[in-house]
């Protein structure tokens, strides 16, 4: 894994680095808690995301769906208070709605089903003209209060409609029919709306993404976008509250990202068409307790650094750790799924986001990728990240190509490993305080940042040198930019060190 | 310096630790800026100071004082405009005055002589009947405007009248005229008040201090408090903009102060009044480039853990960098005598501060003190701080005496070295902007914070045993505090760390 | 109404102006949201309540009672991530907890009877055991997290038993036992905590008081106090989702009032006991659509000055529109319980109360009172306020003994009516937008404050003559105050206003 | 004044409202105060401006230019810390500089004559060299730190060098050049800058114009803007500290304006030159009462609907009260400049701009103007201004064509008079505190915004008939809009009234 990277002049890898497209959420009826809108606040201050995607738009703890009679007729109403107080806070807060339809309000559902603790109605409309109306009526709404650039937010039907528990029966046919329904619902009611499917986890994905494309060439439907999901850890042991996962060979997982690529390649009709993969983590539980720890940052950093090879998006699920599917969390570490711990405490996968969004930010032009570093260039020098999974400490040496300057150039090291940035840790030799007073949570906070370090770096033979450290779990990200030398009048920095 | 410390029980040390009694500022009128303000806000939010001591109150910037003719006659008019702004501030960010009493407003004023670039003059007043009513008009309007808490704000008789350059010809028969005019003055008003002089520097202080309190003696004077100042640094070379000193012998400099406590309990009258250190810093100019670096942070450390034994108080001479004595600062770090640079970077003295009031904060009950460490324990625990000063990195073993505790002792370290906390070298690297745009002001900041870290010590034969790594300049804080241990049923730290 | 009001020197007039004791809220569960949070701190900072008392502290929103399986074995464990989440909120906004301890965790219920859109469990414990363990834990855990002011929090057992939605069959001996187990549970862990009941409304409720004094003193328990509510409507006229209701008589309703106090004083050892109103308002519907016109703030004026002469405190139900027993509120303004609108638009009644705070600020000693006013006095002079239910505009003269003062005093009036203050109107000439923008939150929030003017009351006689208008549903707040005229050298008022 | 509108369809008037392109400020030095930045963000979140004018750029607080002697070679360098903090605090509240280079630094001058309390040096530089190239450097440091959008900030050279006191003895050769040498070397280095001048007030103003122009014809320059300053009142009589104006007749004072015009347009070279009134207020003192009136307000109203006539932009003189011309203020009201008094206090005039603002916003197509109102259309509906100097109350009835709409027209009005809106009357009333505490400060306040009422509109044969009160000095602002009623279902507004 250590070898020496030596970059020649003129080198162009590709690399899809699209990590701030979209992010995954709780339900969206949490979005009107304020520690949720804390979390979503310090992430999209720090990051940014574009789109923001979560269950339960129709859930009825959001309440848009109601039935009453009057004058002995069965009518229809919405209520979007709660609907436009989330979207309103959204916008505020830089994100857009990634539309995910679902699941079934109370009044509308066929049946009695639910999935989460939350209670997703999960059964198919009892009158699909019921459904479509009303989404229909919320893309009005929303086009009333948002304007046109509702027709850009992405819209996906359902999720998961290949696991029994989020689907009736996960009855195949009929999840194509809501698809169909809606889908042409939505075109007929404005071509230019993005609609995508069929949202499937990793179960049976090959034969349902397969038969999902085959019934769209047979209905005449062209989905804007196909989306699933990506879990990367084994069954897990359950003990007590938690969940303990190992985690699956990474390659193993690309190749399934794949496959699901070259079905929709095969398709004449759907090649080329972009794929969404609309939740991933490492494990797909929220008491998953791997999801605080530094083997987490690091393992997503190799995610990071190939999923956009064969997907167009990816979101991350989820930004936050206001979460309610298995209950309400039991304590501040409790394995859920957020990048972000109540009262704002960055996990270190977090910062793996950030990496690559400073990453992005810095240069789109790729010149080096391996199993633990990508490095990108620009204008302004070079940047990469470097991580190490599960292995003992080693030294990366990294050989670029530059231009000399005078002035020398400026390195700038951010590293977070299970040693200078690791608040589970900190939280642990705590005592593991399940609700931590107002100070235990700064303290584990202020152990929750990266450490920066800085060094100038000469440059001889226009080649730079760089020597990275990168430890156990990991994920160290680094700049190499010119440096202007413009020291006042009479500061000499060596000088004043001496006294 | 590294010799094991070994604790033994029911150990007491004295020690007065009165790091939050007062800090100074640049003259008041700079407390009418937001930069200014920004800076004391995140020092009263992360330190806290009880009092903030300051010149300027009677220049003119402050515009207290003002001369106009009415009929023929030459009337005096009072304008507590920007005086009101300023202290109604510092009540909002909880600190409060200590009044030195100075400079004088132009139009009261027997001369010409000013000091500073801001230029304060420095002359006694044409009439001292004109200054002891502003006094007076002062003490009443600053009652008025909140409440009787005025009677506990110190007061200080000018600044350093023992330099030529803040007191016309460093007279000390003039200056005792202004103290005991004014002394006299406020006392007639309310006993209450706390009055203290000269405010000497280390110029001839042993001469001024005999003489001023014979004066006092003879005059039937009692001063609530003595006042000096103490910097520790040799007298410096000038390049360019900037300062290069050398730091004096600490020994040599608490014998001066020691001297000072000597000659005020010579006085049978005087002795025990308590001393105020009302500046002290390393570097006594505002370009004095060691201000900036780590090792002042550890050479404060020091004088921290001894000044309370000569002086009941002390006050680091300044919060932050917003400061003209010597003109507007040229660049982010120019020496400035702050523990906060501009945009609230903290500089590395600034976290030897905290510690400090930490250290407070945790307990009062010294167990431990030498040259490179001090000690506190509480019901709690063991807090203390380490420093090293210009010496290689070492290691200090501490065996501290405990109850044994079944989930043993959260032990956790602040690190504050010229590796893991060092924002003058980030900035060097960067090429020394002198006007950081809003990134590199953040990035600088991000290379300013204590490196946090954590462990469980286990306990055995009510022993715990302790390593602390010193760096080179560094200076490190540590708590060890009982631990309970709670973990939710489930959760396996260890475990959750293999996947 | 409007006869002239003379005051005589040294009247003195009992009043017992409670006003900022407590305050209603929504289900504890809503606290966790953003909007309400806002809600609470617009009327903390404005107004500022000591206690806050909702349902639903035990509902499975809160998620605090849980039960398991382990090796075969039910257990039990508790749950406090948002109990702590929302009671350090209402810490931080200075607010404390009115514990009201209800409704049933799902898990522990004996049934499955629901009250409210949120389904509230209204069944007794399977076990009460169970029931008193999880108080008691509670007190425990809250006094470990929040200290010993704990103690001091007011305790009340369940909410309205004498409803059968409430509780399950309005069963009044099955409440006697729930109230006795809950308060010797109590008592036996520190009898220092004040527990009372039995919280209940206007139906039966003679026979409620009475059974449960009788029951208490047959059981030897002594309540801290006794609890009950307080509606003034009829019985509503539904249309759509909205409630009309018609405004009882308000000395009918004060009667009830003091018939519970003479119950209670009939009682030898209850003689005296403290009685809290612990909810009242207009309208018991939280769609009772008078909830927000200028009528409500009028017709409430009269109740704050009369309300505590046979109750020790009384709690308005509620601060804000955050509210979900009906459903979500289909609009801005939906007759909601609250003082405020979404989005902090302050309804009139919320100025009654800001008036009355005002007032108790000002002074306590009344010098007069009558169906349409209230007067206090105090060294800074006299405040009152004056309001008219459902009559024309008049015009009250008011004459007050006072000291002659040569600067005349400061006469400020702030008023409250349907032309100067009514964002009802506002929002109904708007359209009446169910989910406003900003713009329009905005728009109607700046027709939603009081109109503040003033005059200079000169006095002749040592009496102060006032004329205040008070137009239909109008809320008039005045102070008169001693006025120190201190005009700056040159300043002339009335020829600045000639140009 | 009241005689009926009668708008017809179709009807266009000419109306240039340049509201908010630039407002005026105290010395630019002020900028660093955080009083004065919480004024201008209180203005700009209200209002918005786009630049901002005032003095003092290269005075000596902001401290840019500096000279020091070098191995006996004297030697220029510049600081730009405090010119920095400036700027970007400009750009985070969204306004720019508009570029008055002015006043000359100290070391720079040729002689010691200064204006202002603040003492800005007014002669010319000791050589021109020196001040070009400190013009130059200043432009490229801008450049370097704001980008290309540098190019588009106004450039103005120098302040009324008409006045003696602002230019050596008023000298206009030296003045011309001044402009040239500054002209010239600023078009050298990058000819898009526009730069404009002579910056005159009404002294001698046609005379100073004429020449202008026909030096600038001479030496062949263009200049980008001709710049000069209106105010509107009489000599003053000055007593104690303040200034008491007579209103000069409108009327006039905008002949003087055209006179300019007419004066550039004689020009072939110079026709249709954009006109900048780069100060422009009633009172050319900052200690001129009017400021502080309602008739200001009205006075003004007046001046925004005819100033755009002949000018293409204006700017107010000046957004707040932090001014330092005369000294520091001695009261919280003393006749200020501002807007906007300290503490964020709205004074009348205030509003004058923010209800051109909202019209702005409202539609940029006029149908009527008169001596007392300015109406526009839009899609939206008519929004108007109406204003009151110094007459009795009045109603003005004004009949609109508009297309009937079933749910009528909301009509807002918004009034600022002396009854409802006069925050110095009730500072007088209060006794005139000088430096009001919080408290104060907050009553005060709260009868400084406008009241703000509405109504339905019904409309019948395509016409809406309003009737709008004006008050003496009073300003109404007033908009009809299209209304949508959407009542929820069951609501009705008129019964909920009744209970």
């Amino acid at each position: 894994m250590n070898e020496k990277i030596v970059i020649e002049l003129n080198t162009k890898i590709p690399f899809n680095n699209n990590v701030d497209f979209c992010v995954g959420t709780g339900r969206l009826g949490l979005a009107l808690t304020e520690e949720y809108l804390s979390e979503l606040k310090f992430v999209q201050d720090e990051i940014g995301f574009k789109y923001i995607r979560g269950h339960g738009l129709f859930s009825d703890d959001v309440a848009i769906y109601h039935e009453y009679e009057e004058d002995g007729v069965k009518k229809v109403e919405y209520n979007y208070t709660y609907l436009d107080r989330i979207f309103d806070k959204f916008i505020e807060l830089n994100i857009r709605p990634y539309l995910e339809l679902g699941f079934m309000p109370y009044e509308m559902a066929s049946g009695t089903q639910t999935v989460f603790y939350w209670k997703g109605n999960t059964t198919p409309p009892k009158d699909y003209k019921l459904w479509t109306d009303m989404v229909i009526a919320l893309l009005k709404h929303l086009r009333g209060r948002y304007g046109e650039e509702v027709l850009e937010w992405p819209i996906e039907v359902w999720n998961e409609p290949n696991l029994p528990g989020f689907w009736y029966k996960a009855d195949m046919q009929e999840y194509f029919k809501l698809f169909k329904e809606t889908f042409n619902a939505i075109k007929t009611y404005d071509s230019r709306f993005k609609v995508g499917g069929p949202a499937i986890c990793g179960v049976k994905d090959a034969e349902w993404i397969q038969g999902f494309l085959e019934f769209c060439k047979a209905e005449g439907l062209t989905p804007d976008n196909i989306t699933r999901h990506h879990y990367t850890v084994e069954f897990p042991e359950r003990v007590g509250h938690y969940d303990y996962h190992k985690l699956e060979d990474s390659e193993m997982r690309f190749d399934n990202l794949q496959s699901t690529r070259d079905i929709v390649d095969s398709f004449e009709e759907y090649k080329g068409t972009p794929i969404h993969i609309t939740e991933f983590s490492t494990s797909y539980t929220p008491k998953g307790v791997i999801h605080d720890t530094n083997l987490n940052a690091a393992y997503l950093a190799e995610q990071l650094s190939r999923i956009g090879d064969m997907n167009e998006a990816y979101s991350y699920w989820t930004f936050g750790d206001v979460f309610e599917e298995q209950g309400v969390p039991d304590s501040l570490f409790h394995g859920g799924f957020g990048m972000v711990a109540a009262g704002n405490i960055p996990k270190p996968a977090f910062w793996t986001f950030s990496f690559y969004k400073q990453l992005k930010n810095f240069g789109s032009e790729c010149v080096f990728r391996d199993k633990t570093s990508v490095i990108v260039k620009s204008e302004k020098g070079y940047a990469g990240i470097l991580w190490n999974i599960q292995s003992d400490a080693y030294t990366r040496d990294i050989e670029l190509p530059v231009e000399a300057n005078k002035d020398g150039f400026t390195f700038i090291t951010k590293t977070v490993d299970e040693e200078c940035c690791n608040p589970l840790k900190l939280w642990h030799d705590l005592g593991e305080p399940a609700y931590p007073v107002k100070e235990e949570t700064e303290l584990i906070k202020s152990a929750a940042y990266p450490l920066v370090q800085s060094a100038v770096v000469n440059t001889a033979n226009d080649k730079a040198e760089l020597s990275i450290s990168v430890k156990k779990n990991g994920v160290v990200y680094f700049e190499l930019s010119h440096r202007t030398f413009t020291p006042d009048r009479g500061y000499d920095y060596e000088r004043a060190l001496k006294a």
